[in-house]
């Protein structure tokens, strides 16, 4: 049989993801979970060999999953076939002492998403510092903003990508408290009620309660469950994986704006050398990764809506029809924000911006954006409000129809209302107006400090993010 | 034209949710808001007749929603209708000075989402204190806890209800730092530079940001976006009504499990006075109000949809193509929670368990549920562990095939145990193991103490929330 | 208690499908199926007297929504409210004669959902119509097509119309068979056996279907199911659903591409006469329309995901935890999907193609567009391939980077590459291309006059489609 | 790095469906795809070398990812790499004349769909046979249909199985027009307007329409697209995926109503020979099958929303944001579909109907059950019908009582209306009632005949449905 790889691993998601998700990777978290259960049920007092636990040790790396697929063809039962893979290893048989199958793997699936979830923060600081970055770079190049996608007013490219930045913070900030709180089921036993573990320790409450805290502190994580059933609630899920795609939202946004902004050559994502194929000719430079990035988007939404079909869905104490959801779900989800992540630094690392072509847009625009202010000096200069609407109207429709018709080629809107003795305002006065405009694009410079500001205490918390490189893209 | 009335909110919300939503009230939240910032203005020095600010407030709640409705299909523009309408009764022309309309509509909508976080996170209080009372009064009765859907393990009917009572605890707990950063837009003008009030005030930024700040402090909100465009980011949508889905799913899987209990009759909705058709004989008692329950969770479920569609896909600076998404979404999403609030409230008023069945069905189990004592206590005993287990099948199987085939009524298990010698178990042995089983459902009952401790600092914040009565439902 | 009207209803959908759906509709709907059931049942031979189906006829039309939710709140049972309030009208109590609810309220509901398909169809059909008289009138008016938003190749305005247009045609094609097989579930009794009619027809079996047959003439509907619960299929919901969902694609993506255009003033939704607002100056005239289009169709993707929650989820003969999503979403989804087709009419209607802007676009990028074409004769006169693409695209770079820095304004690619003498093609030669190109944007026109004769046939099925105009837009 | 193998192919879906989608079958239908537009053009009358059409059939077998994918590094661009790898193994350079990318491509995967909805059809038409069988087999076994999930009147085991056998012959009936209808995009060119092989011909339409009838022959695709753009529509995805869906949803019911059918020990899965784990003992033969199948339906949900995140967002001509998506969801979906068919199939064979616990629950409730015609009997019997329905009513409220309060075992609600005076009916007129409510389970029968019947033609037309085994799962 040809195995079928999973796509979103290997054309999309990083080394790191994908070796928190790996199959071999999880036998040995596993694995080590077992032997840290045995260490702690040793020490409280289970009458365990010293000889046992050194036979797990050594062999723990040794993974085969080809003889655990067969025995669970046999078995029909997966974690008892990798209990007596392990076992047959080590050539005892003191794993799993009190524990059931959901001991263990909601356990080890709890530190994956854990792990994942730190990964994904700190990528997800590192795209915020990127794009902080190139909002410093470009924080005062004047840009024709956009609302309807027609120009609105004026704003600066570092602005713009300031707005894309903040979006991201806030899903940073939602992250934050979701990782720290976030719980382990603990060894609870089949039902919940730590029934098996109580059984094993004759009823000595306090070891274990000892023992659980061991197992936290193996994991690394801080809280547990108090009350669950067979499983954790699955909203639990839900909330991972709903972070994950608001994680995306910024990221998305911003890089369909730019696919925007390359269709009137405003950005590009740059051009990769030895790049081929129909994005080969300087036209056609395309902006593939913002597309991939907003496809990976979609990607994760679905993941969405199956931790969806979980959450609420618990029947009494719990079954396995969420198993092959979550088997999908979990690591699939990650692996598209982790690729959607690398995309973006991609992105960040390439993009280019064409200070011409943005001039030329502001240019076309300005006189357009100006009549606000137009209107409000001629109102001061005496003119009936009414009345001096009705007449920049007039010609911004005319120096509109003539722009479209290919009459003229610049706007000359301000030649017009400046010949038009009606308004009172003279050619000097109307340059005055576009100096001023031009000269005050609102509070988009400061609101681009403000993001370099915000970012800091991230960098701070996670240094290995202002310099962390995505790896190449196919 | 016959109206068509909004179905969540006639049938499923509670007053106070419908208030915050209502079109009349919308509006006069608007009102509110322009008159607001209307003193601010004057305040801080723009020259508004106090006489202006006198008559607005005098005509704010004459409301004629016809009268709006005609201006928009003439002026073919929301909230140009609403500021002429408002003028028109006041008989001035000063709100909405340097103000876009998503200036007004944003700040608004972000109140309105606000106000109802409040309130559902006041009735998931109100449904966790109430969930964890019938915890509380059932934490010593035995039940068979199922997974799969059949018999695992001996809980207790209060830990069962614990265990959504946990789940319910985890969503309000994410759902509290959401309304604690919850941000609003501000006053930040047609893109978000906030030219238009800096504009207004000649360029003086310390007036600009006092003038915000006194906005934020009419709405009762603590924090503004620092650089958002024409609209606020729609991931923060997103995130509001994710965590709405993820409140629900606590009392969604339990209502499925109350369902399933009762299709055994181990527990019903209680039997409402005056309740006819199918459901009036006393075997039809059915679980309408869970069956609801269940359906407005999935009905929450479109909205986490629309939410996702809108998040990710700002194009530029904004634009209104998530408009009519959101006038959907945002108050038929808090309609359908509130509704799955106040059923779940209902259901917790009258649900009855039945203590008789539940006992019978502990009794049915309890000979299988105890064979992994009586497994150890065999090998204990001196017998090999695969023989003992081999004849423990054997008569499991057995004693199945017979209650399967009505060949007994009572599991006799136990008795077949005790006849075989083989075991080297004797009845008194078995009676104590099956003595011991029922005595110790594990941790059961300490859980369902944790919740109710749990629960206290819930009540102190939210003391309203607990004796919180829902609405009469349909 | 304020009403809070439906908003789908009410701003977006029409008279025609609000009818559809009105709770008034819905009750006269009931009581006409109520009269026909109990002719029909007369007819069979049971006894019913004649004044009392006249007292029904007479009093049908008087609904009082009031009288029926008062009933509904002391009954809790809306269907048995609606009996009494009617019987109380009539003076007799025949109705519902070995009637469930279910039997009364699948009926009437597929009823409703059957209309509104049909009517979904005739406005699909008059947005196909209107399409394909806007590509007729584009089909040869030049435009530089775009793929990953940047210029590709030549093709006409028409031809990207039509594109739009076979999307629906395909939508239209699969609805149809939707809708010619739609069955409905008949009375088929409390748990689908039919045995509430066969015990009132003494075990006639005869008579029961002769029943049926007649209630399906008078509903109008085909089919019937055989084998149902107390419900149909839940995933004949989502076929439905999913089929409007696949019928706003085409528009949709039509909307999409429109605002790009927009942002290129190559197109636009036109002026409406008394517009104000942000849009009001000429530079502003945005796409509302198809934003509002576009967020229809997130909106409808809500309610199929409601539909995919009900699909699957059956519990034996079934319940009611599907009641109140199918009260939201049934009626919702249509709305949306005909506010959707009304603005998509409203757009064709008013749309304009900028002719001058779309031709400029066209000479700025044709010279890119021609170099597969150069490339081609470059080679036919002697040049290496590969030694001809580094020339072309030489001159492709410099012309590119000239024009993004603003050192031209007209691309000169065909003069830099006619004085390039290793090409081998002179001034004359290049131009010579530059026709052809033009000339010959491939079958771009005759697929717009395929989709203009595979419209016909619709056009002939549904001639009211063709002049379909839609009522005013908000 | 070690490769993560996509879980959905590897643990649930058949070696036929792995087959459709494995990336060396792709490479191996794209080849076949080249070479036979390659023989096409050249019957045509393009001067192609007949050695190197058998040069590329010689080599087309030899497929080295690892080699295309070095490829792919380089070029940053997929399929050139492929075109590279193939022509470097055959030694010519003839392949992809005239065509762009997207010919390949969109060609190759519709016919992976086309070919997956023809195994996704024969797989569900033998669960319908099967599911056929165990309905004809379990026709006339009584049983006590349950809505709400409690008893509500009598139907037989076959007739609930052929309700879910209707469910899954309406999606099929669904399913086979879409299959019937399906397009491919075919060599449409890079915006499709076939201008490409157009300028290959020299502009002779005749050759390029003869050339793409050739191409259809060789997949076996009836039916191409007229006006598409660079890409086919993306709603037509959506309407594969949301059929996947649908027909999963009959089988998902019928999976979630033996989960609760399992819980009363009325029917089970079977014992599968060598099953361990906790599902060992016979209490605990669980449904884990059924939960899979449930699980893989919302597995097949996230697919419909990443589809709904295609359709109706092509800008202009289309682009990739597509393609990551498709890469992921199209196997994927069909992996899951297949899957879940497979599941049902396995389920069909193994299911054991327990015949004395079904009756057991038939006698429990049939009192209940016969309260409607006691009541009508006692009317009749000349008893007030209030006076009747208020007595009967008393006393199945005390046998409700006695039996969940356990004062009773049986039902007794017989004698307890037998001996009560004032009902007119003794015990052997209440017995004859009893006899004929289980003799006349309405048109339970018939219904189950009906559906064999239906499901013959589909046995004709696929034969090989009738007897196809799913393979052994995991």
């Amino acid at each position: 049989m040809e195995a079928i790889t999973n796509v979103l691993a290997s054309r999309y998601a990083s080394g790191a993801m994908r070796a928190i998700w790996s199959p071999r990777g999880r036998i040995l978290l596993e694995r080590e979970f077992w032997i840290a259960v045995l260490k702690a049920q040793r020490d409280l007092g289970l009458p365990i060999p010293p000889e046992a636990i050194t036979a797990y040790e050594r062999v723990k790396e040794q993974i085969d999953l080809d003889s655990i697929r067969r025995r669970e063809q046999t078995l029909r039962h997966d974690v008892k076939a990798r209990i007596d893979e392990f076992c047959a290893l080590a050539g005892f048989e003191h794993i799993h002492k009190g524990l059931t199958s959901r001991d263990l793997t909601e356990s080890v699936e709890a530190l994956q998403i854990y792990r994942a979830l730190e990964l994904a923060r700190l990528k997800a600081v590192a795209a915020l510092v990127a794009l902080s970055r190139r909002a410093g770079e470009n924080k005062n190049v004047l840009l024709a903003a956009r609302t309807h996608n027609v120009a609105a007013q004026l704003t600066t490219v570092g602005k713009r990508l300031a707005m894309f930045g903040e979006e991201l913070l806030l899903a940073l900030e939602a992250l934050d408290p979701l990782i720290e709180r976030f719980p382990v089921r603990g060894l609870k036993g089949a039902v919940g009620t730590q029934l098996d573990q109580l059984t094993l320790f004759r009823g000595d409450v306090g070891k274990v309660v000892e023992l659980e805290e061991r197992v936290l502190a193996h994991l690394g994580i801080q809280r547990t469950l108090m009350a669950p059933g067979q499983v954790y609630p699955r909203s639990l899920d839900f909330a991972v994986i709903s972070a994950l795609y608001q994680l995306g939202a910024g990221p998305s946004s911003f890089a369909k704006t730019l696919r925007l902004m390359a269709g009137h050559e405003l950005a590009g994502e740059g051009f990769a050398p030895g790049q081929v194929g129909s994005s080969a000719m300087p036209h056609k430079m395309n902006s593939r990764s913002c597309e991939r990035l907003n496809g990976l988007h979609v990607v994760l939404r679905g993941y969405v809506t199956m931790a969806e079909g979980l959450a609420g869905d618990q029947w009494n104490e719990g079954d396995v029809s969420c198993s092959v959801v979550r088997r999908v779900m979990l690591p699939d989800a990650f692996f598209a924000l982790d690729g959607l992540l690398e995309t973006m630094l991609t992105i960040l690392m390439h993009m280019e911006i064409n200070p011409a072509v943005v001039e030329r847009e502001v240019r076309r625009y300005l006189p357009f954006l100006s009549t606000t202010t137009i209107l409000m000096e001629a109102v001061k200069a005496g003119v009936g409000r009414e009345t001096a609407h009705e007449i920049i109207k007039e010609h911004a429709v005319a120096a509109t129809r003539d722009l479209r018709t290919g009459k003229i080629v610049e706007n000359d809107l301000f030649q017009r209302l400046a010949s038009d003795r009606r308004l009172g305002l003279d050619a000097p006065a109307l340059e005055r107006i576009a100096r001023d405009t031009r000269a005050h694009p609102g509070a988009a410079a400061a609101q681009v400090d403000w993001l370099m500001r915000a970012v800091l205490p991230w960098c701070e918390r996670f240094p290995a993010a202002t310099d962390l490189k995505p790896e190449p893209i196919l």
